[in-house]
């Protein structure tokens, strides 16, 4: 089996892997419909992670179902499902309270960039759609796999309401969806921190009505401006930087809400500082697993459309280039076809 | 006037000064009935925080009216009332969504250990009891001006409901009040982590089910142990050092939520730590006034009795020996008699 590899910055190859078998009794292993490079995978892919070891790279996914082992109970072979980058049992205490990816078992799903994928705990972790879906839907139920499901908990974890006002910092394909999300929800008034032209046009297509250029403190000054002194009710942080950090929390009016995904890199908060910012903060990696079968159900109805974050898509074999056409922000997302 | 003075480092004296008067026509000018000593003046009685002049000290305060200044419309002369360590006008935005600590206009209210104060924005900040109460409630009606509010913020922050598991960080009276608050939201099994028997045995009175003795990693391993290896649903930070903040973060299961109180010192947030607890933060210093007309309430109505953590009464004149005797543990509050 041919997948990617990632060997040390901007290193990264498709080359012969062993084909992955069922090992547990519990795992399933899929034919992958489609994968994508994620943003989270440029952080190794531009040394800022150091690369230890050949990796085998990709964490989103959707595809057939080829084979279970013989505990698993509900998902079966030929079913098109979707699963998490968290293998998660999904009958713990923390699945049950909705935090998926903090399973009391979890495990996570790395080397999705190849044609066919172990997951562990299919049970709890994928989510099988009602028939196999048309083709052009496929790019749509793929994003939901990580991205917009990451957006979506950005938008729930900032508590969005409806008529709200809500600020997303940072347009790759996260906050992009955070916007898409944040319409979703009611937002009244959706503000999008964007300097590129593609990624502000998206983001009007998904319910933006204002968008700032500013960034930093400049940026901070014309979300005030435009929300006369208060602030965001809500407000998305997607990008996991200190700077972005501190935009999103002091964008925000005191009693409102952060919602982070962006992983967090050398993010220190203050104490004083956020005690006098009084917002509200939550954030972590996406339980994905508890959106799933609500966006599953948005994509096959036609209300909302994801799979429009990937501008770029290529055969598996040009990975390399989907990784340096986000690297460079030519493309907001690549589709990678097994 | 006699009133407290701060020099510095444990050196508080009651010294003659100025009596206060209307200075803006929207202040009140209250005859204090009783005043006390906070945990956060205990900052730079221990020069924690800097003392750089000579600091009129206090800011909990209940009493009967004096005068008002000709634009108070609501607050009348002989009312008895209560207020905020913040004053406020309750009018602006960030009034309206309830964080009055955070008004545009607020004004800190300071020199409370005397007997007679001078309160800025007098109708936004001060709440009228229907009636002059008896001497008997003065202690529960004075904890309401921020000790007993700060305890109902941190459970209110941390989203405590009925059925909830909620552990107390910090055995001061804004902690055994967050017990207390914790007990009147409905929580089912409330964990207060103290070392000290007094303490211990009143957090029991106000509605602790369990003592934890252990602190940092070992507390949390505690809390972990009491709770199936899950976490608290929420925990209420009521200290403001980096050990305590550490403590209640990680006693938090997946999605349960922090509500801290504390004025943080030396307090850094790793963002990636953050970020994989998955708990929501909230905290900052506590909007009383939001609470000041249910929590006089329940006073009136005999429901609570917060009074209960002035173990030591003081004529004002002997103000030194109650920070003593807050410093050095022997007392939980000092009650001040002007």
């Amino acid at each position: 089996m041919q997948g990617a590899v990632l060997y040390g910055p901007r290193d990264v190859r498709v080359e012969e892997r062993p084909a992955p078998k069922i090992i547990e009794p519990t795992d399933a292993v899929i034919k992958m419909s489609a994968t994508c490079v994620c943003g989270s995978d440029l952080w190794p892919y531009r040394g800022i992670n150091p690369t230890t070891e050949p990796t085998s790279m990709g964490h989103e996914y959707c595809g057939i179902v080829e084979e279970v082992g013989h505990a698993v109970r509900s998902i079966k072979p030929g079913q098109f499902v979707i699963g998490s980058f968290f293998a998660s049992d999904n009958t713990c205490p923390h699945c049950h309270a909705g935090y998926q990816t903090s399973c009391q078992h979890k495990e996570f799903v790395g080397g999705a960039q190849a044609p066919v994928l172990r997951v562990p705990l299919a049970d709890g972790t994928l989510v099988a759609t009602p028939s196999v879906p048309s083709n052009d839907l496929i790019p749509s139920l793929l994003a939901l796999s990580d991205v917009m499901g990451t957006g979506w908990f950005a938008a729930d974890a900032a508590n969005v309401k409806a008529g709200a006002t809500v600020a997303v910092v940072g347009d790759g394909a996260v906050g992009l969806l955070g916007v898409l999300s944040a319409k979703q929800m009611g937002a009244e008034r959706i503000i999008a921190m964007s300097r590129h032209a593609s990624r502000q046009r998206l983001a009007r297509e998904f319910g933006a009505t204002d968008i700032v250029t500013e960034r930093g403190d400049e940026g901070v000054e014309r979300i005030k401006a435009l929300t006369r002194g208060v602030g965001a009710d809500a407000v998305l942080e997607c990008v996991g930087t200190p700077e972005s950090m501190m935009q999103a929390i002091h964008s925000t009016r005191p009693g409102g809400s952060v919602g982070y995904v962006g992983v967090p890199h050398g993010v220190e908060l203050d104490g004083e500082q956020l005690f006098y910012a009084h917002v509200r903060l939550h954030g972590g990696p996406a339980p994905v697993r508890r959106f799933l079968p609500k966006l599953i159900d948005l994509v096959l109805n036609g209300t909302i459309n994801p799979g429009k974050v990937f501008d770029l898509t290529l055969p598996l074999e040009q990975v390399a280039e989907g990784y340096r056409a986000m690297d460079e922000r030519r493309a907001i997302k690549t589709l990678l076809r097994p």
